[in-house]
């Protein structure tokens, strides 16, 4: 993405994604939000929009203009610095502007945004160049927030509707004994290197210094799970932590998100609708709390973000991604060394998120994109069978709270040598 | 409504009323419900269809198939009899059956409904006469909470869309000063008389002592609300009912719902959209409590059910009705004696809401319809802009919780003689 | 008590009683608050005192100086007229005053209203003694309270604590059939007649029309409340108002408040520690909802007030009241016509609390005493075994919230005729 | 503590130092709970004590017999293992077992401690002292617990009552100017070495590398941190990690916890009562997140634990602890180097409270006592103004949530070289 024209090639495409993801929707599902954290379909369409036009068009395009004075309002995420924003619960409130008002908005904004690009500058172009990747790789985000979201509301109806029909069916596989693959550790380094786009919570680069480890081959399955529960995971107070254990017990989780236990089977909504459970393919929707159960009653623990970076440093960047076309995690396949590391489910680590030494966040507005919420998450590493294929990179942090369920994300075991 | 062919030409202009009030809505508006009390209209138009089907194509259709499986799990508003039904705070989490399928839904039910009256059995009609009765009043309820839900989930929205631009804007017009119109009391009868329909908590029509009083003529003006705000009336405790001023200050009230005070004027949400106050036009949207912190302040009180009842026995049931197609309350016209008693606002009176002497809930799910209610609600008397206009009648009795404001509902004065 | 003189007597044997029900008590009992509604013991004893300081002693007596310029802020219960106030919720957060100083209070308190009394000015004797009287009454209430929530409070300990061990233990003793007594109704007259005190809610008193009706003889017994229970009493929707079902099953209730199921059998916590139930004795601490659900399911309903006052008032004003000494309530014992009307427990009616017509809260903050809680409660009659005896009469109109079961209170039913 | 002898004169030694910390309490004071988390003065006294009946007296004295069969129900805080125990944010609702039986309970313990001890037998002895041991270091944990629940108890009465009277007064001193200390990093070693006691969650030591950094050489004072509120601090969304901007604009916090804005002056509620700021002295009672946002806001950063222990590696243990008896932080007092590293205030860290590498959870219930609570908690250094003398150490890691700001934590500055 060297030049402007390359630019908007990438942002033309990144935009297409975007609007196919959400073609399978009925109006009505472009509305719904159940949850504070799955905002409707429509709200996403409209917010990464709002992002280019504010950090893109109303700085660098010469009398640009907005398209609607209230969507800075309506479609601000959290930048406090740009202004008041309307609540995140409530985005569910807003049946206006309707799904057809949105699409205008994502026209008027590339337009401009092929205005732009096509008469750029040669001196702003590196200034608009970073922001540019920022843009596209932020609505990457929310590409994968629209099918994890459009998950999490349409398992709110009894009906169980499918995001779509016509997703193909996964073959049974049986997938391989789990193993162990050792490193010595020592100080190591992490961290983003080199000039492609990463964001700026992946740098800098630093020393780290690493006890000898394991990690285990692939990722938990189902069947192995199913095990945990059994052997009532979620009744022995002594596999959990303390907040994982209140939180499970008031939200009476039995289970992962979406499973149903009905009489003599599991089964589990997906993006095809409500499905049996594939004991081969990994677990699932399980929040870091879990992951953790599992790793004590396993005997083993979570990796560190740091040991996961190191072990994935010598790995091609490739696995059940998005744009496989599953939508769904899959049991691994024979294979030499670590399998799944990329894709499928997102690999929570034992690691808060926190600022690598030496972060400074960006002055400004755009300072608020990671640096603020670097308190009460937990770091997860390796993107998921919704994450783009080029999104995502071994140094990507992603973060979320230790309760939450509705990513997904799964188990990797380690262990000290 | 004698026999089953001018059953179903009522049925019909009913069912198509409901269809007619939807129509200016986008297909997002359908979906939205922003407070668990202000149900979709999708909803809406489903439940009510799920009410024939229930109590008449079900029983009395041989060989009636219900149109899906799980609409009675959805759409069965609060019947425990019936079986378990979908949370009222979760009906906008439904983005399915979409509104192209609820229309279906109609159809079905309106095709089966046809079906039945055209082939009545004489000897049941007796009985279905009943329930269809029940089922046309019940969707005629639905239908002023159609507009009143819409104008509460619109209202939620900072863009404040208007429901329809096309509504007819009220003339200025001065309100007569407000006189009153005096009683002599003495045992009464309140209650249903006759043979026409009415609620089972109309009935038993029965024997009330009252006092002499006088009812003011008109209800009281926007113009006296901002008096009432102007001298402290949401700051003066001695003026409110415990509950009410609890309420009021926790939820930071300081006037109407829907109203909005910006520099210099206040203006409030319509279904026209935001407009500027009528200051002669009834007073809307505030609570029982707001009605009685008024009285108070006015050295007046509340009439009670009985004493409107009575006032009203001789008068016209006229008034600016849903029919008359305004849709918000107006300034009273010029006349003689007590103006305005149907139609603009639904008048909170000083009742709680309560069996009267010798009221049974008829047994089975029907039994649930109104008489499980009777407790901590208050009576609301006179119908409003937004009540279809047969549906109105002096003995009819509304009720909402004393807290509530997004009912179309004002202030009427009464004092002892 | 129509000299100063006899004023003091009445005052000093009142508040003796106060201190006499609170010696039981460790100092630690006197501190805890274990829900908003039930007060610690200290608490009561203060806010008593403050009564008479606040409306007797400041305005009255010349250059009284308060005992501690923060007690207005600590004690004054509810009137907002008279200045801010400590929070309810809160009264259990004061560990100062100490019981001690409280205690120094209510001296402090007791020796001026000494002073006032012993050298009362004629003239205004006849305002003081309004108030005095108003004082007394209101300090009986508390009494009433005291044991109340002294009974809450330490039944919120594991270890279930009594109140006092050396109450006497009730004879076991069979109540009487459940009979019935009619009344032929029609225009009678309630509320209260006399020059004896009543509060201001028992006025004015004022013709009511009753349709015939039957009022049962004794109260409804714990065997009688356990057969409900067994024929699934809280799981019928049927049997229970809307507001009731929600908060039964919200609350998670299956029986009286202080009822525990254990293997075999029911017992119950009272005054004296865990006790066995006694079948024949009135069930009590079942709320509104509870006693309307058992009436429901007996096919019966609960009287009016009007209907309990007419009934009431040809009776002896006696019964198992505070000063008999049980401190429970006791089956019925054989007799004629209407027993158990006073004493034993509250008897809820159908009744909303509401201003008897022509009723008009005085002016100040006098005023807030009954007036601004007549909404969203309902009415009890005849007093428990906890009120004081000298308390009750028949207009006696006690109120609390439908869904509060902590009072003495249990079931009468009734019946049209 | 070598031999039992030495053990039992620690014991007591301990064991006097809770009871002569209670005694300026009245009975009403040791009943108290106004948060969840600031426990009641006797639930401290009789925690302790439960803990080593349970981890000592059962295992280790035959024939032991505890003192209340329920007790251990009442006074388990959080080990799942040993049972089911009684909710934390009730623990105020017990009056009993009253402050006399609390000494009892504790005489008890004693007596048995004494005759474990004085017949030890040697091949248990090493197993008796390491929980012994543990049991000593717990119960001087809730004797700071005793004073910071004390004060936040005692601060929610609007009295301000002074848990004591005698307490010195601070001289005014003239706190040295902030400068910085530097360090080279490196991969330096951290947790607990040799054989003294230290909690499991020191252990194991192991490599950690540091970038190069500075220190402050002293607290930021109460003087800075008003500068911070003048300007801005609390309004200034930049400045804050989101979760504590939420937490801030939510609980409207506008300075430190105890600090009361009065005209013209700050004050702030001190175990003295309430006293004058005094500007030299370290500010207090700030949670993490105002620490974070303090930092920010003066372009600093908060160490790590690791650069915090790395730094205190060769420095007197010693500093405003509690048994200088002051019980507040104090103006820092000129001398070289850094200062007030141990005492005064807690020092927040930029570390999460997790599991160093290789750490494993003892098994059984002891393995509760620190691992489980290993996630959403930031680690604080130092020791306070009330931590016993002999309780802290280089290596000690405590931990509080960040939105907590009842413990004595204060703010000490870091930057990278």
């Amino acid at each position: 993405m060297e030049t402007p024209e390359q630019g908007l090639h990438v942002y033309r495409r990144v935009r297409a994604d975007s609007e196919w993801l959400c073609a399978p929707l009925a109006i009505e599902d472009y509305v719904i939000q159940t949850t504070p954290e799955a905002s409707p379909a429509k709200w996403h369409l409209a917010h990464v929009s709002w992002f280019f036009e504010t950090f893109i068009l109303r700085p660098y395009l010469p009398g640009y203009r907005e398209f609607h004075a209230d969507f800075g309002y309506l479609f601000n995420s959290y930048y406090e610095q740009i202004g008041r924003f309307h609540l995140r619960a409530e985005r569910g409130f807003l049946s206006r502007p309707t799904v057809a008002e949105v699409m205008r908005y994502r026209t008027h904004v590339d337009q401009h945004m092929q205005e732009l690009l096509e008469h750029m500058d040669a001196v702003l172009w590196p200034l608009v160049k970073a922001r540019l990747a920022l843009g596209i790789h932020h609505e990457q985000q929310h590409q994968e927030l629209l099918l994890t979201d459009i998950k999490r509301n349409l398992a709110a109806n009894p009906l169980y509707p499918a995001y779509r029909d016509d997703l193909p069916a996964p073959l049974p596989q049986q997938a391989p004994a789990l193993a162990w693959v050792e490193f010595g550790g020592g100080l190591v380094e992490i961290g983003h290197a080199g000039n492609d786009f990463a964001f700026d919570n992946e740098s800098p680069r630093h020393p780290v210094y690493l006890a000898p480890y394991r990690l285990a081959t692939r990722l938990v399955s189902n069947a192995e799970y199913q095990a945990f529960i059994a052997d009532a995971g979620y009744v022995r107070p002594e596999l959990w932590l303390a907040d994982g254990w209140t939180q499970m017990r008031s939200a009476g989780w039995d289970g992962p998100l979406y499973w149903l236990h009905t009489i003599g089977e599991w089964r589990h909504y997906t993006l095809s609708g409500l499905q049996p459970l594939d004991p081969e393919a990994p677990v699932c929707h399980v929040s870091y709390y879990e992951a953790a159960a599992y790793a004590a009653w396993a005997g083993k623990r979570l990796p560190s973000e740091a040991e996961w970076e190191h072990a994935a440093a010598g790995l091609a960047v490739s696995g059940n991604l998005r744009d496989s076309g599953w939508l769904c995690p899959l049991a691994a396949a024979a294979g030499d060394g670590l399998l799944q590391m990329y894709g499928d489910v997102w690999e929570p680590t034992a690691s808060a998120y926190l600022p690598y030494p030496g972060f400074r966040a960006p002055s400004g507005a755009l300072g608020e994109y990671n640096g603020k919420f670097m308190c009460n998450q937990i770091v997860l590493r390796g993107g998921s069978c919704v994450t783009p294929d080029d999104h995502i990179r071994p140094s990507y942090r992603n973060f979320f709270y230790p309760g939450e369920r509705w990513q997904f994300q799964g188990i990797r075991l380690a262990e000290d040598l």
